[in-house]
């Protein structure tokens, strides 16, 4: 009843060289049936280092004479200004996987994927969130319809909320830890489905390095005020030096959890997932090399089209075939 | 690019009565898009309340004139002896969800439906474990092959040990609570992947009523030395009165953990899903209910076949359309 190949190495190719590419170059290197055929840069393909000696480093422009080469490319690229264009360039020629993260768009995004796929799969936006927190939200709303799903993200890094700071005349570098309420996560576990505004939910802890002449009240100030990004939290903001800031704030931790307080009648059941990551972007990084897998097999069986997470049952995810996976996780 | 239909009412018959066939009907009363056409009986149908006045109340053997009145057929007999005639014969006429648990027979299971199935859709096994802490087994092992996973279950009533404890001469009443050690699901959640043996992970906690003229320290003695059930736990065992087992042990909450401690080369990972339940029965009966709406769904989409819980995207268990999946919960 399975008709998957025996030792077939999935040929990956990835797009984009950053942090989530070195993850997703990790993963695809700890997997037993993947191999990094190639990375593709915008860069001076000399200028990089890649942790896979036998891939290829090649210019983005080569990947269109490659695609008897690669079996899936996986686009590393920023959600704001890469994966907009590189998406549907790569999906209509590829099978793709992309972390794009802009929920506001994300329905233009797929129908931009959805008017160029043919023949192949692409499965966005496969990160934790939007990801595998969207997998969970499906999954507690479809079981518990008389309940609330909470999100709570961190503790760990948020890059916009650094970004942000930086901007600031005067910063040197920053970055920011959203923390989650402790007395807002253990509300929502008791059951008692609260109301949150922004600021009863998460916590913003700011660590900044500033110029030797820049005015800190200003900046603390401004960072304080900043709408959307800080002004309905409760923010701390610390004035720390260079060494501290390279010793101490080097690493990208990051987590979260989606929990659904519901009802059957008058029983309650709360149901909880949650992350605890030392390395954002290696973790994401993996997650996509395991849709990968899945946006192979998918393509193998004729499923074409763009999909999410939400079209992929598990057991894509795995390198196991069905009749191991029964036997032993079942 | 989604075909479902508007406002069609799945029509759904529950095959057996008891503690999960009510939590079915309770489930399916407050899905908006599902409505209880029968309950099939071995007992005398006069005989059974049901909650749902318009749904008819038939014998068993009924059944199988009405394939054309029922979309899906959700089995709610017991695993032991009911499932493995009823899995197989109900799954040849119609569409079916179960929540057959015997791990060991599972694979001889699944090959009896696969022999007779043609074209109805068969999803076995899909209550929370196996069932959910399956999806999440395959989903964290998929993701961070560098690791373990642990899997702890309670704090809740295990039937199968209350029932044990039910077979000593000289006990009325017994129920027993399955207590996850709190110290080993730290232990876990710290990434140092501990290994234990049975009586590290749960502990054993047994509320018993006894006879008049019963020996309680011989009941005692032979709780505690009950081999695969009782010898290899730290078991407490309380003789109470009927009047307090019925005021104090009438409901059945459960609950349970998968954590997943893996890593990425150096950093470290944990992952982790978790239920607190009310009611056993009632959460099971809603995730049944769920996964009947992903077979109907499957079945008119002619993917048919027995499947698992590992191969049902989880947008097929949730009565949104794709886009308002995507737009609501990616």
């Amino acid at each position: 009843m399975d008709e998957r190949e025996g030792n077939y190495m999935i040929r990956i190719g990835i797009v984009g060289y950053g942090n989530i590419g070195r993850g997703v170059a990790k993963a695809v290197n700890a997997a037993v049936d993947m191999e990094l055929k190639a990375v593709f840069t915008r860069r001076d393909p000399e200028s990089l280092k890649i942790s896979d000696s036998y891939a290829f480093v090649l210019p983005i422009e080569e990947a269109e004479k490659m695609t008897d080469d690669i079996d899936v490319m996986i686009l590393c690229g920023g959600s704001a200004a890469d994966i907009p264009q590189q998406g549907p360039y790569f999906a209509s020629m590829f099978n793709t996987v992309d972390s794009y993260d802009n929920h506001t768009s994300m329905n233009e995004y797929m129908l931009s994927i959805d008017a160029v796929v043919k023949k192949t799969t692409a499965i966005i936006a496969s990160g934790w969130d939007p990801g595998l927190f969207s997998v969970m939200r499906v999954l507690f709303e479809s079981i518990l319809p008389d309940g609330e799903n909470y999100t709570f993200w961190g503790y760990g890094v948020s890059q916009g909320h650094s970004d942000a700071i930086r901007q600031i005349a005067g910063v040197k570098y920053a970055i920011q830890y959203s923390i989650p309420v402790d007395s807002a996560v253990e509300a929502v576990r008791s059951g008692i489905n609260p109301v949150f505004e922004a600021r009863d939910k998460h916590l913003r802890d700011c660590y900044v390095v500033v110029e030797p002449e820049a005015d800190k009240a200003e900046i603390e100030k401004t960072i304080k005020s900043m709408p959307h990004y800080f002004k309905d939290y409760n923010t701390t903001v610390n004035f720390i030096d260079t060494g501290e800031f390279f010793a101490k704030h080097s690493n990208m931790p990051h987590g979260g959890m989606v929990i659904r307080s519901g009802n059957t009648g008058s029983n309650k059941h709360v149901t909880e997932f949650s992350l605890k990551l030392d390395s954002n972007p290696e973790f994401t990084g993996s997650i996509m090399a395991a849709y990968a897998r899945a946006a192979y097999r998918m393509s193998k069986e004729g499923i074409f089209g763009v999909k999410t997470v939400l079209d992929v049952p598990m057991s894509y995810l795995s390198e196991k075939d069905r009749l191991t996976l029964i036997k032993e996780l079942l």
